[in-house]
């Protein structure tokens, strides 16, 4: 039976944008919040908190991150004139015109001098409230960046300099993490103690894989189990304890001496006024996909909300899924629908333009055009919930049989394409790429695998 | 609640055992094969063939591969007497004595004189045959190494160097095997060609990803699509028209212009008397693997039968599903297995001992010690059906957080060891060596993921 790919390729876009729309911060923000009775009732499927009003004199709106102007949109279009003020910041271009809440553009992914001043005027915020404050610390991907203040004594470039130099070691982003919050006055729960004594409700996009609390903009309102000695170690570990700057390194051992203050340890009576809750994960993306694409009628499985690792080799075993699909029947019967997410990475070999989901795809189309058997009724479609792939203005790119076929009529050889990390080129020139413009969330990527 | 860890590896174990068990070569004859009312009946998953005894004098058995002598000890048992004479070619080591059929061992992975003569030995068996032959051919992996034979006019020395450019050149195995099958009196259907017009019945244990038949053993008793234009086309694809020998591009040519046989197509006349029918595959090992792993009380999910690419990012996707697992309970329930087969590889950067079971086993066991959240549940285990893993006298290893911190008490890291590619010595210091002997099939690899 011949493939209806129009249909097919249809159906991808709808069970993508069912996700996006799952994450979508304004409406995430309306199905979180809510007055119920002199009381802000805040549910989300990791947990849920319920705050009298009445105990309140202000509510004070603030945080980081691409989707936070968003989000705060989406706060005050429940609360309306009970948010009294807020600060959040923002990438360039991310700037939404909120009625009580400033926002900020600042530097991403590197920060830069309005990503201090966020992160000065944020911590500034703290200093005039009180106990009878609520702080709602709005985060998302991007925090880190975009807001951040270095321990007294630190400029920003020696910050940028250490960080740099553990992200070229080889260390892990947890050990890079954790000497950052060492250095830094907003996260590792500093924000948290900066905040006091107001009581925080931290909401959280998330950007990361796992979705680690402590992780997602460094955690700023999340204890730190992690040490002064920690740091340190780590510097020693990767062997940059004296490439770092004089001044990082000194700090670091002045705090292992006991002589700066740590981060917030779990158990701080600071956390007892703080509650830190998930409200958007690439896992409820996956499952409104999922519900999508059975309502499109799909047999669908949800594979896996972690994929990682470099993106041309998880296409091949994707490809290998979609194989025994169609030859067996196996994980799913016909007409099938597998979803995962996650966020690969591309190491990148050629001077063509892309990013890892459009990788994934051409390489996909690779590996199908080398052994085609199997594969023919295939249509494999990988995006990035924030809508920019890589450095391109798409989102990502969808692989199949039919567009194999019109890349060969055009002379256009995936793997030539692909050695060369080509992969926005290709799908430019022959059809594929997945466009949706800024969508104001992040929630890494989704991959989707048709076999109707 | 802890993990009866002991229990998990014995589960590991015996659900590897299971799977070896469903594709061992006698006993899959015995269950393919059968007198039954003066016929002879042959079932397997995936075809059956019945022919009448009465039409034939002799029965004679032919085949080369790893499996091959086992598989025909298996006809034995079930024919006995009804065996008229034989001949197999096998590995080093992998000779069975047996009754009617003759056991011959030959070169693999690069075949040599030995495969020459077992090669010319099977051809000259054809010239004995007529009508009333059945000849049973039993093919499994490595046959295209035991038996081989050169067309005419060239010498095994510049049919093994056309091969070595090709799989240098970054031809893909599909275009390896067409010039190989035009190189050949064997491969490429020209067997088929060779034993009539004796009645062929070809079974195959396979161990080729996708159970492709016309690429196991390189297809002896399978038509050929492929053309002398086409294989000539490889070479100048590969830019290996001018290195190749002068003998082989000169006969090619010559074949292209029509001055030497093609190998048979599909429709040729000669595969009226032929049946090609697989017996044991890499999915039907999944599946004997699947039934023992529900017995000992876990959902299981057969993933793939395709796992391909690179062992240590394979790992990566495996551990994600794990993660998810025990985060969110999807892709299956706890306690979960999730079951994968294929052949990754291995891209060896270091100068240690090892192969691609244990390399993904230590890759996963590397990813979960950087990142151990979510991931302290998982028991991984991945082997060689052969018992043979790379280089080494191991089938595999296994890999948990048990086996991480015996592992980090005796201060070995494992990314030290996956980044000399010595998973060996690591595994066999620290324990998690998979150890079977010599199964006497192969399949592929097994890969095991238990949540327990």
């Amino acid at each position: 039976m011949a493939i209806d790919w129009d249909k097919a390729s249809r159906d991808a876009q709808e069970i993508f944008r069912a996700a996006l729309a799952r994450v979508d911060p304004i409406a995430l923000l309306g199905r979180c919040l809510a007055i119920e009775g002199g009381k802000l009732a805040i549910r989300t499927e990791y947990g849920e908190a319920r705050l009298r009003l009445d105990d309140y004199d202000r509510i004070v709106v603030t945080g980081m991150g691409k989707g936070s102007a968003q989000m705060a949109l989406g706060v005050e279009r429940v609360l309306g004139e009970r948010v009294s003020a807020g600060l959040i910041a923002v990438m360039e271009g991310g700037k939404e015109v909120l009625s009580r809440v400033a926002v900020v553009e600042a530097g991403h992914p590197l920060p830069d001098l309005r990503s201090l001043r966020a992160g000065g005027a944020i911590l500034a915020l703290g200093k005039v409230m009180d106990e009878r404050t609520l702080a709602l610390v709005l985060l998302s991907g991007g925090g880190s960046a975009l807001a951040c203040a270095p321990v007294e004594g630190l400029s920003l470039e020696v910050k940028i300099e250490a960080s740099r130099l553990l992200l070229h070691s080889g260390a892990t982003i947890q050990e890079v993490n954790c000497v950052r919050k060492h250095l830094s006055a907003v996260k590792g729960g500093r924000l948290a103690q900066a905040l006091a004594p107001a009581t925080v409700v931290s909401l959280i996009l998330s950007d990361v894989i796992g979705d680690d609390l402590d992780a997602i903009a460094s955690g700023p309102t999340v204890a730190d189990p992690t040490t002064f000695a920690d740091s340190l170690e780590i510097l020693k570990r990767y062997g940059i304890e004296n490439r770092a700057p004089v001044t990082v390194t000194n700090f670091l051992r002045r705090g292992a001496e006991g002589k700066a203050q740590e981060t917030p340890k779990p158990g701080d009576p600071v956390f007892s006024r703080v509650k830190t809750l998930l409200i958007g994960t690439n896992r409820e993306a996956l499952a409104a996909a999922k519900a999508r694409a059975q309502e499109l009628g799909y047999e669908t499985m949800v594979l896996t909300s972690r994929l990682t690792g470099e993106a041309r080799e998880a296409a091949l075993t994707i490809l290998g899924i979609g194989k025994d699909i169609c030859a067996s029947g196996f994980p799913v019967k016909r007409p099938a629908c597998v979803l995962l997410g996650g966020e690969t990475t591309v190491t990148v070999c050629g001077t063509g333009k892309g990013g890892r989901n459009q990788e994934m795809a051409l390489a996909f189309l690779a590996a199908l055009s080398r052994a085609p058997k199997d594969g023919e009724d295939l249509l494999f479609f990988s995006a990035s919930t924030d809508g920019k792939d890589g450095e391109t203005e798409a989102a990502g790119a969808l692989a199949s049989s039919q567009l194999l076929a019109r890349a060969r009529a055009a002379g256009m050889h995936p793997q030539r394409f692909l050695s060369n990390n080509d992969s926005y080129n290709f799908f430019n020139a022959c059809g594929g790429l997945i466009q949706t413009g800024p969508t104001h969330t992040n929630v890494c990527d989704i991959q989707i695998l048709l076999v109707p």
